[in-house]
């Protein structure tokens, strides 16, 4: 453990001095849970962002839309957001400094985080848990402290309240009736959005897993519940994955048997799950070091019906990057519920329905002027009665109130309907991707310690598909026309599209070449002086440190 | 006028419909300033994105960065924002809805914006203009409002004020030393950020003109101020600009011309004028439609020796869509105060220079008990002195408190020091892009409004660059086979890299042929009965409508 620290060490130093990861706003003294992505980690950040849009965009019916950070407070009321977002705190009333009441008690319980505020309470009186920042705690009570960054949208009296999102999902759940239009009223279909998402965490820690602003990368997949979708999983039918089920019990199973045996609840959410290690492959992960966690029925939010943690296993041990839960209706339905409009999709039946209908409905005429803004909401509880209900019957409105609801105020209805289909909410799967948390680990898992002459020797193992820099261009010496050579080279590069060099002409070779290692360059090109006469030049790769000497007018990926 | 308000609605409306452009957080009544990039205007916000980022990324020395978007309370002090970034409100009374001072006169003065706070004072009291919420204005004083989005990061006492970013470029600045280390400390270089910018605008209008949350795309380029940098203008050599100087006088001559003439100030400004124009003219901004327009110099930032504004011609006249600042060295120099940490780049000299020093420093042993703290300060100050200064001498500190400074402090200083270079704080010259600014452009120089059959018919002529959707594939019906085959190349181009297809089997083909032309795809695909024989299907182009039959297997884009 105490290698993997100074592993951990050792990387997480290598990044901020070659400006891949570095703590944000370090000139001012930093402040925790802000990192910045630096002249070489930018790059990366970017390419992995569209290598994750590419990946689902193939898939043929998803889209990618962009909606704003900035949310009023309805929204995320609505999705709960405002009520449930938080977390635990006390504040040391020596220091100021605030904790989560469940971190210090780490030490005293094995699973603190599942606590109630009132155990967490209790504990924390009994046990007077250290303060990381003082040596003499004197603990607050426990309070809720709402995780979400507030804000106020607009000046002075006509200020409103607003949050910085904590998700990206709102927005593909309020965007419906546009998706819904776009894919000509057809499920099933999906958007994606990648951006930021916001957590003002009351003591950020574990650098680039627990940030206070992250980047997040959503699908949100809108399926029709009663149609049993046919997914093609032969892609993955040689290969056994390790799923750890609700319980705990660990199975090595092909994603199709996990899928038809009811392990996985859904076929979405096991093709999903099968397209997440396919992504996660793409980008450099290393595929023995992922591992999907089903939540227990008592982790799982109450609404989901299946959800799968995918972890990923580096310096800070297992750790949970991407989730996809099968979220059944409850997000269209809380924004239908919160605004009274329609986030439906119609169903055609096979053939149609005949219904008898034999019940009540209002009568307009004398309940229209006796519950004038009401009657709508009466209409709707008076159609659910059964034909045998006696009026007066007492009913209660969605603000409480009761109404009493005459003979007069009714009349009955008997008829026969033709029913061609039925407006429904749709289902949702959703594989949600913590875009930093999926870095860090393409680093950590690229990040190769070795010796070179005696000396430690370390590199970036990076996948092809998000190397920030592509090429690195390197005069032997920057004289002799080596060096205008090198730069005719080097702008030809920067000209082919999507293709990034790097032009290094400071120090010696062998240092130049360490430091493109350093950084994950996969090849670097030298120009010598033989380059001056006949225009070879020398390819170095960095996986195998191979050098082939080829004419410069004839790179292969130019 | 009103034809083209006309023009400007019906655009509009079809961006809505069409799932480009849509109000945000329309089911929960809208807010005002926030916008949608819906299931179609999602991908060509980030198809516009990375063609600005390719464009400067090939120049060969910019690199791609990404910082916090959330920001201290000091940072954005240093910067000048928390004193300056703001514009004057007046509340109504009445109905509590707030207002730009400067927005009410428009109708009473010919540039209200530049009117002083008591100017604005004066003047609505005197004319007291209409309020636009209620019929009986009743305004409170002007103040100036911040415009910054505030929050607090962290919770409870540890709380610490902060913002969000008004502006991508202080990532840059305050990354200046990664970015020095990265380019081997050589001048000049440039850092790019694609990001969120947030502008709590007062009372926002004009659509995408004016958002509270917008894209940004800022370029920071170092430079010595000492070189004088050796542009290549010969790409624009041909092409006479609009160009409207600080008098306001109109000039149309070669970027070159204006360069050598001093009408540009420097020589890379004007190169980043002509590579802005580039940049415009590649996603499809009518470049008879753009001009140049400099600042005057009492509109001008009292830091910057030379501004220009992009300006584009659309439905709301010109708008200013790009800023082109010399800023000289008031960003990093700022920093530097607030911070005491070095924000310089070194210069060699060609030959070492030898000076003679006859001056005076501090006696550590007297004055470092002395001043304690502040003998770093004193020091400074005593060496700033002349030789034939007299003590005790009273200095004032930064702080402002005064010290006396006595010969028992100090000792002379006579030496001849040899000198190969200096450290300089580099100048800033900053293109800054508002995306959505230019997006509204594209899509407005793109809407082509023609008649087919008497009837009204609109498309969008997008350039293939930053067009949503590649390809569209409709099976003529959806049937007899033809809805197989168009699912079969649907998905081909689906797997095809950076290739988007929309498959669409509902409606009429003609039906489908419009809405494909109204969001701009440049190639339509139909699968007919033929098709399902031979394997040949109707390729029709947006632009011209020209149709031609070819084998599917031969497509020149898969």
């Amino acid at each position: 453990m105490a290698n993997d620290d100074e592993r951990l060490e050792r990387l997480q130093g290598m990044l901020r001095q070659r400006g891949i990861l570095l703590p944000a706003f370090d000139l001012y003294g930093g402040a925790k849970g802000f990192y910045d992505f630096g002249p070489v980690g930018g790059r990366l950040r970017s390419r992995l962002n569209q290598v994750w849009i590419d990946h689902w965009l193939s898939l043929g019916n998803i889209v990618e839309i962009s909606c704003p950070t900035v949310t009023p407070y309805e929204v995320l009321e609505a999705s709960g957001h405002v009520g449930e977002f938080s977390d635990f705190m006390t504040v040391c009333g020596q220091c100021d400094e605030a904790s989560r009441a469940d971190t210090l008690l780490e030490a005293h319980h094995p699973n603190p985080d599942a606590l109630s505020q009132s155990e967490l309470q209790s504990l924390l009186t009994k046990v007077n848990p250290d303060c990381p920042s003082c040596p003499t705690p004197e603990w607050s009570p426990v309070v809720a402290q709402n995780l979400m960054f507030s804000t106020t949208i607009g000046a002075g009296s006509s200020g409103r309240p607003g949050f910085m999102r904590p998700e990206t999902a709102q927005g593909m759940f309020t965007s419906f009736p546009a998706l819904y239009r776009h894919f000509r009223e057809r499920l099933p279909f999906g958007a994606i959005q990648v951006g930021k998402g916001y957590r003002n965490e009351i003591s950020p820690r574990q650098g680039m897993i627990r940030l206070r602003e992250f980047n997040m990368a959503e699908l949100e997949y809108f399926i029709d519940p009663n149609e049993r979708p046919n997914h093609d999983f032969s892609s993955w039918s040689s290969h056994e994955i390790c799923l750890i089920d609700g319980d705990g019990v660990s199975h090595s199973m092909t994603l199709q048997h996990a899928a038809e045996s009811g392990l996985i609840r859904h076929p979405t959410v096991g093709f999903f799950m099968g397209k997440t290690f396919d992504f996660l492959s793409s980008v450099g992960i290393d595929g023995t070091r992922v591992r999907f966690r089903q939540h227990a029925s008592d982790e799982m939010a109450h609404y989901a019906s299946d959800c799968w943690d995918v972890e990923i296993h580096g310096s800070y041990g297992w750790i949970e990057c991407v989730g996809i839960a099968h979220r059944g209706c409850y997000d269209l339905e809380a924004h239908e519920t919160a605004t009274g409009k329609s986030l439906r999709a119609r169903r055609e039946f096979s053939e149609p329905k005949i219904r008898e209908i034999d019940g009540w409905t209002i009568d307009g005429g004398v309940a229209g002027p006796a519950f004038r803004a009401d009657a709508g909401q009466v209409k709707t509880i008076v159609e659910s009665f059964d034909a045998d209900v006696e009026f007066p019957v007492e009913v209660t409105l969605s603000d409480g109130r009761n109404l009493a609801v005459a003979a007069e105020h009714v009349k009955r209805v008997q008829k026969t309907v033709k029913e061609t289909g039925e407006w429904f909410i749709p289902h949702v799967v959703e594989p949600a991707f913590g875009i930093d948390r999926i870095l860090w680990h393409v680093l950590d898992h690229a990040f190769e310690e070795t010796e070179k002459g005696g000396e430690p020797y370390r590199m970036l193992k990076l996948a092809d598909s998000v190397a920030p820099i592509d090429v690195a261009i390197l005069p032997l010496f920057e004289k002799d026309g080596m060096d205008d050579l090198a730069l005719e080279l080097h702008q030809l590069c920067c000209s082919t599209s999507g293709l990034v060099s790097l032009y290094d002409g400071s120090g010696s070779i062998g240092k130049r070449y360490a430091r493109s290692d350093e950084i994950g360059v996969p090849i670097c090109i030298t120009v010598d002086h033989q380059s001056v006469e006949d225009r070879t030049v020398t390819i170095r790769k960095r996986d195998d440190g191979s050098q082939t000497r080829m004419s410069m007018d004839q790179l292969p990926f130019l």
